[in-house]
């Protein structure tokens, strides 16, 4: 059951629901998902559309010609995903395996629609780990002298492996500019805040000693400013007097876990859609 | 800035959405809000959809009219609302009056787009606050001899004020079959649980009794089953062994008033489609 | 059934509540509630202990006397309270009424166990409700150039009524040093942002802006740094891309009444101790 | 650093909380932590405390011995732990391995302070990860005529592993009458739904059917009466229209391991006071 996903962003105008929904239509398609929205204060038109291919009467690799016209009237930003391509992932990791952990169990047991080929880290920790489930493991020491040259080499593997989303569960290296450049909207970060409370770093500690009654965490796109990204997902839990430090970090991973799960899941679906520095999320 | 809403439920086929969005799109409607839902249990297509008036090419007045055509030809059960129209409702109340005087607040402060023309109460406690308001009050004392004759009087009351919509604000009676039947999916009750559990009388006593860790409330349309209506919105807070049953009624009564405050508002911006036991809410 | 409620700070050391239980045990008294709780880090003792003075052996005026040598002992710093001294509270309000109205209702329906004597603005649009509820209103309408002025004559205001605590409903003036000095813990605001994050001006804008996927809401000691003080309580709920900033303000408006009330009640009942620039709050 | 736990319940009267603490202090004992709760219907005093062994004055394996004094002048049902003694625990699972996997993780990270010996089941499902894990497996398939025959060999296995706590991770077999007997008060399970809502069987297809705003999980102890033994804690996750039975799972199994691992957490802890059908958890 094949199906066909347009991710859709433009100026907002009359008739363009019509147009692309005539345009599924004219072609026999049958329509499965459809969700819009209009940001009132930047007038901007956001849809995703998701139609069957079963009968549709233009072939897989017309579509794109067959839809420019509507996408040139409308002045469109625009992307055509298919069902059936999986999107692969590469998992960037650091000593805190429990993200790690929690994404290699969704994808083992179907939850996630992806192919996760590569697990990258600055330690060796999570080598077990990715042996166990039968994924290569890369290690990549970080020095301040040599962050560049090793980054080179992740890249050099991200292409090799044709990686097409980057996961940074707890991996506590900041990428440089180059790196993210290269991943625009392609790299997902948990940061152990609810941001923008408590950005940067040992978050956790600056929620013990500001003495919070909630902690969080927050799934985001990761952009050249540290921790600033479009904000994906987030969530928060209650946390009291009597929780020590070490409590707040065991809450916190729960937390974690979910949030980022989340957002992968979000993304691997095409349901995420960025402007400006925020995010639409068709879930 | 008028603006027409339609919702629409058909069995789901192809060809819906485009046909809908080309008849306002045709008629120069500019689309503000659209979201649809398809339940693939029972393979049904909900549709809600908004559009300007400012400048649509068919009077409003003939709008029922020109979109009867597609209403047939995918065996539409359709409503069509102007947000102009304001919604006229009655607060029924017994004397627990914490829901009654925040849908009042509510209501003052400009939140809820109706007009509460009259609050219908068993008892007198209601009655201050009413005047406060400048909203008619009439009490009728309900016993298990008079209770058809009061209820058809409350009726009267209600044809009266022309009624839209009943709000049962901690109405401790229950309606009779025939209250219900003339006024379905428009009488909105809030039950202080989350149900299915602790349906019928005393709730939070049931819940301390339990031990649960967690109490709820729920909002639902009345139907002939008492608490068995179609759920619309719910949510719990968090107790423990530390709160009494007195605690429980306290946190329990700051839920009640979020979770009908909720609904009523979706309701009057026509946001709930019933479908059997269920709801859809296009929030 | 007076009770006595003892809030006692000190170094940690061994035999605390022995000493502390055994005084009220070896007097006759009954413990009804009895918790505690040792900060770690900063290796401090913190206790609240509630008993009955039904037959306590020690007379309500000579408690204190009696106490004074176990309080040496350990170094305590500690209050007393009994549970029929009702605190006095001003309510200082600006325009938005929300958080006034749900502490009024709260007040009048036996929630809060407090006097509310005095309601203060530097507008007029408390008034009516004031009246409502039997309440004086003072208006001080506040210029840059006659801040101190009209402090001074609140602050006589507060004496005159033997004001115990300060709520501060949505109030939007910031307080001088002097006022806060004269007050020490016992001002409490409400802020519509889940601190620390968005503190100052205009949360909702700023948390619309950012695009985070909850907002908060925190009750706070106020203290000279502007919305730093000693967080009581707070609390989040989720948004989406859909809640435009008229909806994040109709959502927190709710989070805000009820975030401050708990703090309210919490004071109230004395159950919180701070600490630093934190609090234990025994709930 | 050695700690010793005293869970204590008892009929309410004066000076329970000085002697116990009384007892500790005489004896130098340094109090780490202590709370209690007085269920005020039941007219029932319930206490754990905690106390350090560096330098008591009584030898461990003599406390028993001198408190029983105590423990008689207050008819105290009571029990004493100390904090070195590992609780030895077997899990029990049927085909959905999340929780499984969820608690494995946890103790393998040092969250969970006990030992797992052994693994048990009435499928294969769950043989590969407890090699993983390097934990012994034994499968038992469960029919209804061999039953008894099964669960007695699987009453030997505990027996020789000496175990203390049983913790059902979706395990689908109805314990019979004499093994719930035999381990009262030490079966954990966890139930997929907000319990008393949706026992029993397919409790997400009752849910989904429903139409409920909300969906939970429910941990608990065993007791005779299907799912309705003694809750530890629930917890709940937002639904809506727009998700599908699968995402109800979805959902619902990230509460399931939380709701599950606090309680396992809690018991192997010594947090937990039954009385009843209810439970005191001292978090």
């Amino acid at each position: 059951m094949n199906r066909a996903i347009l991710l859709i962003s433009c100026p907002d105008s009359k008739g363009i629901t019509a147009a692309v929904t005539g345009f599924i239509a004219d072609n026999s398609g049958n329509i499965i998902h459809a969700d819009q929205h209009i940001d009132e204060q930047s007038n901007t038109f956001f849809m995703r559309i998701e139609w069957s291919l079963e009968v549709f009467d233009i072939k897989r690799e017309k579509i794109t010609e067959a839809f420019i016209p509507i996408a040139i009237r409308f002045r469109m930003t625009w992307q055509l995903h298919f069902s059936d391509q999986k999107i692969r992932v590469a998992v960037f990791v650091s000593k805190h395996l429990h993200c790690l952990y929690d994404l290699l169990y969704r994808y083992r047991s179907g939850q996630l629609a992806c192919e996760i080929p590569v697990i990258i880290s600055n330690h060796s920790d999570a080598a077990r780990l990715a042996k166990d489930f039968g994924i290569k493991f890369s290690e990549f020491a970080i020095l301040h002298e040599n962050k560049l040259v090793q980054e080179k080499k992740q890249i050099d593997i991200l292409e090799q492996e044709k990686i097409d989303l980057v996961v940074l569960a707890r991996y506590h290296q900041i990428l440089t500019a180059g790196f993210v450049d290269a991943y625009q909207n392609r790299i997902i970060n948990i940061h152990h805040s609810f941001l923008p409370a408590f950005a940067g770093k040992s978050p956790y500690l600056q929620a013990y000693q500001k003495g919070v009654k909630l902690i969080g965490a927050t799934s985001h796109y990761v952009t050249e400013n540290l921790d600033e990204g479009p904000i994906i997902e987030q969530d928060t839990v209650r946390i009291s007097h009597r929780d020590s430090l070490e409590d707040l970090v065991c809450k916190g991973e729960d937390l974690e876990k979910v949030v980022l799960s989340r957002a992968v899941r979000w993304h691997l679906d095409k349901k995420i859609l960025c402007y400006g520095n925020k995010t639409v999320v068709f879930d």
